[in-house]
This record gives structure tokens, C-alpha cells and sequence, in this order.
């Protein structure tokens, strides 16, 4: 499964927000998003750019493992696996047995929306600002998702630079 | 949070088996318990005395964590963590993306037991033979533990050599 993303940071995310609705997009949650992200004893994801993140959001818990990115036509292709927990501190505790190191955490208020089989997601993340996510997953035609993805940028006016390093990433790089 | 726990091979578990009935302990499943153990690519398990494990068994997939193995009174204490999961398969390919491998597959039909507040397994393992296995959790006070797991095995005939290692070793160790 691929996920072909793209991500951009808005001025006035209000404007952005009446364009999904006017085209028919719908609003499904909002929710504080808490992201524990780790490094690995024998890796630094860093270099290797893969990511492994718990997120605690609504009441549940998952695991994400994030492979590295890839592009193509300016969207951003990585593996993806998610896996839900019954118990995030006990989960931490077996990561840290294992040696893996907890290294950011990223908190974030995010308003979901869809529309086709898009999903959209309008972010205020704690200290970096106001962001646009467009996401599609698809089994194994990327190159027409990433087009579709693409047009629907356009449509909505999310015209700005595409950002493809994570929050995360982001979040290091003004420390 | 410590197990205390002891382990034996019987001849007859039908013997032990009704003198649990006959001292008040109650029969509570009957499960086929499926085990993956991993190994990590940093260090090496076998060396190290862990165990991490993925067991699936009556529809639930858990994953535990066991810390290297000590001893009090020919019991075993061990630190444990578990997590239950919702996809084995995807859990698995975390795992396997971390560089983390399949090392042993254990499968085995155990009955539980339980009696005031000790866990008892009767266990039928493929390959391996018929054991009891005998349980009580604590918080802190593992010397009076282990002192009830060994008054509990006396009563019921479990008179066997006590077996200090897992039956992923048990395995590993006939092949």
C-alpha cells in the first residue's frame, strides 16, 4: 500500500477551509493528535529516513512505521504500516527495553475532511504553524494518484511550496 | 510488576489435573496458542535473555516483552510488558522493516487453570511433551510469592525437575 502525500504551509487556512466544503468535502473529526516519535538503537532514521511513531488521538493508540520517502511529480511515496494498541505506556516500556529512544514529540490540532477518496487534513501544529495535507492511498498506480492529487491541490488553492519533510523533521530543523 | 513462575515436565498431567478440581481450582479455557519469537538485529536474544514474542490465540494477538530471566527459590522472575494488538500481520512487518527476524514458531494447546490467585497452565507442546506450568504476579514482594508457587506444586504432585528455560530454548535446544 502507498500513500501519496503532499503537504503545504497556508497563510489563511479559513479560505482553504470554505474551498473543501464548496466542492462537497465533508467534515469527518477533529482531534489532538499526540505523536511520540523514536530512533532506533542499531539506525538512525534520521539517515536512513524512516520514521516510528506512536500516536495518541480520540482514545486510541497506534503504531506507525513510516519507510523511507520517494517522490513522484512532486508528492511524496512511502511505505506505511499501522498497527493499534490496547496500552501506549506499556508499549513504550517495551520499546525502551529494546533500546529504542524516544526523540520528538509533536502535538498538533487537526481538522479531518474528505472528499472522493482524498483525505484531507488542516493542521495547527504547536510552534511551526497552520499546514495543508492531501493524502490518497493506492494499491499500485502512484503516478495517477499523484496526478489526481495534484489537481485537486489546484482546485483548493493549495498553491504554496510542498514541504516534503515530516512535522518531525520540521520541528528539528528550528531547534 | 514480577511473574514468578515455575515450569515442569509431568508424566501424567490427568493426575494433576483433578487434584486442581479437588483442592477448588476452576477450569477457565482452553486455547491453541500460536507463538512467533523474534530476534533483534542489535543484539542477540539468546544471548541477552529476552524473549519477544507475538502470540496469537483465541482470536487476540499479543505481543510481550521478557526481560533476562533471575531467580528466588528455584522460581523464575522475569520482567514483563504486553500489548495487545489488532493485526498480526501488519505488527510482523513493522517488526521485520526494523530488521528485526523470525527466529521460532511454538505451538501448543494449553488448558488454564486458576486457584486463589495463582495462574496454572496445563500445557500439551508440539513436539516437546505435556508440563505444568505454575504462576502468581506481584508487585513487590516476590520472596512470599515464590514461597505459595512452591506450597502450591508440592500439593499437587507437580514434583519434577523445575525447568528454567522457555520453551522456545526447549525447542531450539532438541533441533
Amino acid at each position: 500500500m502507498l500513500e501519496i502525500e503532499i503537504k503545504v504551509k497556508v497563510p489563511h487556512i479559513d479560505e482553504i477551509k470554505k474551498r473543501i466544503l464548496t466542492i462537497g468535502g465533508k467534515h469527518s473529526e477533529t482531534v489532538v493528535e499526540e505523536d511520540l516519535y523514536y530512533n532506533a538503537p542499531h539506525r538512525d532514521f534520521a539517515q536512513t529516513d524512516e520514521a516510528l511513531r506512536v500516536r495518541s488521538a480520540g482514545g486510541k493508540t497506534i503504531l506507525t512505521y513510516k519507510g523511507p520517502k520517494n517522490t513522484l511529480m512532486g508528492s511524496k511515496i512511502r511505505e506505511e504500516c499501522n498497527v493499534q494498541l490496547d496500552n501506549a505506556g506499556a508499549f513504550d516500556t517495551i520499546l525502551k527495553n529494546l533500546g529504542f529512544k524516544p526523540v520528538a514529540h509533536v502535538r498538533k490540532l487537526r481538522e479531518y475532511y474528505t472528499y472522493q477518496d482524498f483525505s484531507i487534513a488542516l493542521d495547527n501544529v504547536d510552534h511551526l504553524g497552520e499546514f495543508v495535507e492531501i493524502e490518497l492511498i493506492t494499491e499500485n498506480n502512484a503516478e495517477k494518484a499523484a496526478k489526481r492529487v495534484d489537481e485537486l491541490a489546484e482546485t483548493l488553492g493549495v498553491v504554496g511550496e510542498r514541504i516534503s519533510i515530516s512535522y518531525l523533521e520540521l520541528l528539528l530543523s528550528t531547534q
